[in-house]
């Protein structure tokens, strides 16, 4: 399959190119590095992404920030950033990548632990996660041709331990290697509208 | 208790106001109509509503609107509105409400089942819902002083199966009368952190 990894350079990004790699060909994209370049935030920007790679097979997302802070200290400015971030990000990149897959082509999208298991501070993350959850849900019953959709919701990576650590007291940490056979099992199997939940 | 309702002239807040009016001081708030005037996407608006009510033991929203259209047709802009309206709406009457609350105090959210059923030209509707579940979730680990927050989730009410009927075909519609009931809990009772569904 040819598959465009939006978000490849980061943690959860090199977990899923160690998986897909091997059996695929895989078109890397970030914002400062990768096969071509994107930002997700802005909707002209991914419109040339997805003319300058031509036709796809799948599309998998691994990017985007949310907000951390007291719910009580938040802004609606740093609030509305994590949506329009990590959640609007991912939503525009299924919008205009729709046309662009072939049939039974399919979209795997990123959203984490915190939708279910709130953690300090992680108000908008919960938010933002809980969102692209439900955004699977209801988009996996509007694709046309045969097209597919899933969320992976990973705990910690192992590979993250040290930089987030901290935010997940207790949490079992998993390794990238796992995660990524997660995302290779949304790209090369059938299920669609589903959240597939990594976490123990 | 001293409660205020936002959005008490609408279908579902005549449902709310019918459940807690024989029991309590309710203020009603709305765009147009009711005992103060607010904006909820608008947080000068909320935050002079708070300074004109004073003190409360609990705040109800029943208010915001979503973008209903095809998923491939829909743009960022029409996107984010639903988030900006329904979900950022109800968050920021959070946000500026928690120092107005008394201690033991709480909220209670309005979201719906297309949270968790997908319809027709609802992805928005889904997404938005499903992000104020996760807000709710982790907001109530993150509020002082005992205060509690928990939102709604009904189906469509009788009393709307004029207008929204066709979009919620074959589903059961329940009795406004039952649905006020479950926000006279949330009011009255104890949970926190929950997610209160009516539909069947
Ligand atoms: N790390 C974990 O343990 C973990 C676990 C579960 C879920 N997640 C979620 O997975 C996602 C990625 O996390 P991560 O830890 O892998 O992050 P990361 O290491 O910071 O990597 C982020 C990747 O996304 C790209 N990117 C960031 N913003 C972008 C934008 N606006 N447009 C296009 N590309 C963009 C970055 O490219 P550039 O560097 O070129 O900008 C980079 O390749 C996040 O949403 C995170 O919440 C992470
Ligand atoms: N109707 C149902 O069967 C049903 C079922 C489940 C969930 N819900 C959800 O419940 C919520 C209310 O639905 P509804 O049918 O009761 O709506 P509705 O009849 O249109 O009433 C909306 C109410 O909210 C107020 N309002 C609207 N936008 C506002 C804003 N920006 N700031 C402050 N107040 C605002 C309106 O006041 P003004 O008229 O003065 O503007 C009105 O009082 C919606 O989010 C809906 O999705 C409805």
């Amino acid at each position: 399959m040819r598959i465009l990894l939006i978000g490849a350079s980061g943690t959860v990004g090199q977990a899923v190119a160690g998986a897909l790699a091997p059996h695929h060909e895989l078109i890397r994209a970030g914002r400062q590095s990768g096969d071509v370049r994107v930002d997700l935030t802005d909707m002209a920007s991914i419109e040339r992404m997805y003319a300058e790679v031509g036709e796809l097979d799948a599309v998998v997302t691994a990017a985007g920030s949310v907000h951390f802070g007291e719910l009580v200290n938040t802004t609606p400015t740093q609030f509305l950033s994590g949506l329009q971030d990590k959640l609007m990000g991912q939503v525009n990149a299924v919008i205009a990548g729709i046309p662009r897959l072939r049939d039974g082509g399919s979209f795997t999208l990123t959203s984490g632990i915190t939708a279910d298991e709130p953690i300090r501070l992680g108000t908008n993350a919960t938010t933002v996660n809980a969102a692209i959850e439900g955004f699977v849900r209801s988009a996996a019953t509007e694709l046309p041709r045969g097209l597919r959709i899933n969320a992976v919701s990973a705990t910690l990576l192992t590979e993250a331990l040290e930089a987030y650590g901290p935010y997940f007291p207790g949490f079992p940490a998993v390794p990238g290697a796992r995660v990524g056979q997660v995302y290779r099992r949304c790209v090369e199997g059938v299920g669609t509208g589903r959240v597939y939940k990594i976490w123990e």
